[in-house]
């Protein structure tokens, strides 16, 4: 099916993306539907973090199938949350619609968007509707809480603390060259001799890349156990890039391993495929959404039995600079590589 | 002098637009800089809202100058706190900058921001920063803190109650009928022949449509006088649509008189060069930004000498409808012709 935008105008285009909606958090005294939306934090802070996803620049309509779109642009808002060791619990929803899209086309990215809404827990309270004159354009901001005592910053690590990081490495970036791939495969045959790409035994990188999740998780485990990070990041940008933000906030060093690093055998199986170094993808490739963060030494014990979290290193002096020791032992200095959007593409 | 952003990469450009941030607001414990920003609202109530602003769509670079699109940017959002009747304290600002932009006109749009945030007493504490593939994207979202039983929404007016608002209307839309004359002369206009457009005279409406104010003044007058309004929004999509929203959210009817209706001379005056409904221009011309309220009717004395407030007509059961009461004395029932983004172009 596929109703054209103008049948409905803004107001019932709106009214039909929101009608659903139902609010579940405490704190959600006023949603949808009025100038703003009205919160009540009570005694908790008040966490804010936005981003902003561009058709051509962070996504390709061509793989990228929209629900999934939704919401990779809502869970990539919650990551943000959870390194500050928050809980997200209101989004709003700015959407520019290019003028090729549907009704239907629009609710679906509002489908993934409600659904990583529902699983999270968060309460989708508002947002901006408009047509689009060149591409599609999400611009999510989401809000969150945490106690005051338990905020953690980039900028906490101090000396001899470990450095850990959640789940594994590289492979978001991994499905993405993938898709890329088969993308110029199909593009470059002609019609008649185009066949679906086969992405079998491939599921685990496709889905790390289109329908990434953030490890809230990892932040109810560390909770659980009583282990606040020192410091905390999620990995948006690559291994590298986001261990060196710590480091500089913190005024620290830091010494990564590479033989710590974690890595799925499905993206390694992949970067032996493309005769891609291994551990650069792992350092380098971004939108993985795990968490980084810092524990002290003395939680040694409590955090190496963690499932799903690797020891990768530890916290240096400033002075001692931020290496890698590669599994031979030679020591290289960490650059950051990572993303960058005004390179006009994804790397 | 023009940068190249790719001179600077996406964390230069980031550093150079926000190293000169001040925070000012005792709610705002941190700022840029981290993965999200951090707020206090202590007992107060916190309010959000968000707008979405596109190139050829919302603004047209080749009559708006940069530094008054990012004041505007910024400006819509706390028109909407204020129309909750709070006070706006942060915004976190999301760019996507065409590939022709330099860093100087970046520089010139956050110049614009920081200028409404200084003058409005709000903290910038976050955003994303991109390239895009196609045009200019500004995506704001703006926090306001409001006490709890102070909150004013669009569902409170009750019969009887003065509708009242601030300023005057249709100004906005003028000003954009007639940089949109200009911008056509122009074009059908050979080179050589070229003047540059006679703006003299035309300031005020100009001004209404390329750096508007919110009405910041209006939610302080009101509260020295101790008038809590019954119901509020901000002008964005033209009187009709609004009152209509207040209407349809408080389950009222209204009546509106044309004579009462707040017309600057300015307006006036172009609205009879372009032979223009004035009434018209007035009722459904979008981007006032002023604000429109009821207040229960006991509060006329006090209401009726307040500077910059009209009092325009009155709420109604919900049975006798919503109409406007002309000169001659017919009554027309309201409808909403306000701004719709959908039909593609400004109206």
């Amino acid at each position: 099916m596929s109703t054209r935008i103008s049948e409905l105008g803004e107001f019932g285009l709106i009214r039909r993306l929101t009608e659903d909606i139902e609010l579940t958090n405490e704190s959600t005294i006023k949603g949808v539907g009025d100038d703003a939306a009205v919160i009540d934090f009570k005694d908790k802070q008040t966490l804010v973090t936005t981003d902003l996803l561009l058709e051509g620049v962070h996504f390709d309509l061509v793989y990228t199938p929209l629900k999934h779109l939704g919401y990779k642009a809502a869970v990539v808002n919650f990551s943000d949350i959870y390194a500050m060791n928050g809980r997200p619990t209101q989004i709003v929803v700015s959407i520019g619609i290019s003028q090729r899209m549907s009704v239907e086309s629009v609710e679906a990215i509002y489908d993934g968007i409600l659904l990583a809404c529902e699983r999270y827990g968060v309460d989708l309270v508002g947002g901006d509707t408009s047509s689009s004159l060149t591409g599609l354009t999400i611009s999510i901001t989401c809000l969150g809480e945490v106690e005051k005592e338990k905020v953690v910053c980039r900028s906490g690590a101090k000396e001899n603390d470990l450095i850990c990081v959640s789940g594994n490495l590289g492979a978001a970036y991994m499905g993405l060259q993938l898709l890329e791939r088969e993308k110029a495969v199909f593009l470059n045959t002609e019609e008649k001799n185009r066949v679906q790409p086969d992405f079998a035994t491939h599921d685990y990188i496709l889905e790390r890349q289109l329908k990434p999740e953030a490890r809230k998780d990892i932040i109810e485990v560390l909770r659980k156990n009583d282990i606040l990070p020192t410091s905390m990041i999620d990995v948006s940008d690559g291994l590298s890039s986001e261990l060196l933000h710590i480091c500089h906030a913190s005024k620290k060093g830091c010494k990564v391993y590479e033989e710590n690093i974690p890595i799925d055998y499905q993206t390694a199986k992949m970067a032996e495929e493309f005769n891609m170094n291994l551990t650069t993808a792992a350092l380098n490739g971004g939108e993985d959404y795990e968490l980084l963060f810092t524990v002290p030494l003395e939680k040694y014990e409590l955090v190496k039995v963690l499932e799903e979290v690797r020891i990768i290193g530890h916290i240096t002096s400033e002075s001692e600079g931020t290496s890698l020791i590669t599994r031979d032992g030679q020591s290289f200095e960490l650059k950051a590589q990572g993303w960058n959007g005004f390179e006009n593409s994804k790397k």
